[in-house]
């Protein structure tokens, strides 16, 4: 938890917070805080900026804060992944997140167990934890939009084609000709498969509805090495 | 698993070997082998090819197995990571060893937590497993070199200026002015710091040894996703 990140009803002045509950303890048992010490803190959907302790009691903690500091920029780029199995895709999530990927689409496939779209890690508020863990590890705000599509053909038919037009739009595959670009300077589409890759046919579909393949070498990787290694390939930091 | 990798000790003639334990659970629960099934396999240090199923009973699957591929070429990059956590630790260096790594180097900082260098994950055997793990991940035979380096200093003063002399050599440190590059031609010598990040001794000690500081954006990101992120964008993938 790089940044307390606050939530309207948090507030009960307009510069004061009172919190509880997990980021009470994490104040308390992993930095130690004690009046006076000034926090990282960041409002949901708002600015960041500093969080000074009034005080500590036996469940809760008051801070006055002062949020003067736009968010990190996001990155643009909006990721297409093959759903995965749910202990994975809490981490992904997560990662996906903290790296600033603000458009989340989760897709199914071929390759896809169809047990995972029952998972409970899919209920909104299991998705929104991982959210907020992600904010919090990088100091961010602004929380992604996350969409299920469990319906490979019509997404990828008639929403896919209009969301990648006008971006660089790739669909990840290993044993494609062209490496993966990188620093790419506009933004980018980004679909990348199951454990096992997309079928021949689904990449056929995504290919029609307008990316290019590509490759991060002849490897195959698992999705957690795979989205920050093609993530971090191509966006352009400055 | 995408390759089963072999071990001299598996044969039992020049071309047929004989698994059993976790290899044979594998064969015979996920991938539901039956006689004349050919397999993707590796000999380890050696070539990769195919293994064809000769036999399957109780406890143990025999193969004929025909080597004649060169395994995936290494990256040419030595990582200097602070030691993670050792949850984390497992799970980066089977990513490390997927991605292509094969010199590993961990070391102390001031913000890595003194128990960690007593884990059991660091024995021998455990690193041993999790390299394998990583090899059959990514179809691959030649197992990296893990190095643990406990005293910072010495390692910093006295290998670190060799080993990065006529490489690119970096450090990651979140807030340095110079993004990471991207796409590096030469041998890249990488080092991450720990979850909070070098010290700002240590990282003037790392530029001593003739590192140079990048950054990847302003988020802080946890080791297992900053190491991939880093690392797919440095590495010239053709």
């Amino acid at each position: 938890m790089n940044l307390i990140l606050l939530f309207q009803e948090d507030f009960i002045l307009d510069n004061r917070v009172r919190l509880h509950g997990r980021r009470y303890e994490h104040a308390r048992e992993i930095l130690k805080v004690t009046n006076g010490k000034v926090l990282q803190v960041g409002l949901l959907g708002g600015k960041t900026g500093t969080g000074t302790v009034l005080s500590v009691d036996a469940t809760t903690i008051e801070l006055e804060v002062r949020l003067n500091k736009q968010p990190p920029e996001p990155i643009p780029l909006t990721v297409v992944l093959a759903m995965p199995r749910p202990k994975v895709f809490k981490r992904v999530l997560q990662g996906l997140t903290a790296i600033g990927v603000k458009e989340i689409i989760l897709l199914n496939s071929w390759r896809v167990d169809k047990s995972y779209w029952q998972s409970p890690a899919l209920e909104p508020e299991a998705i929104r934890q991982q959210l907020i863990l992600g904010l919090e590890q990088a100091r961010d705000t602004m929380i992604p939009s996350v969409h299920l599509q469990q319906r490979f053909k019509p997404f990828v038919e008639d929403t896919l084609p209009d969301m990648a037009a006008e971006t660089c739009a790739l669909v990840a595959h290993p044993g494609s000709s062209r490496p993966c670009p990188a620093n790419v300077q506009e933004k980018v589409t980004l679909a990348i498969g199951p454990e096992g890759g997309f079928t021949t046919y689904e990449v056929e579909k995504l290919v029609a509805a307008g990316l290019t393949q590509i490759h991060l070498g002849s490897r195959p990787l698992r999705v957690e090495t795979a989205v920050p290694a093609l993530i971090g390939r191509l966006i352009c930091c400055q």
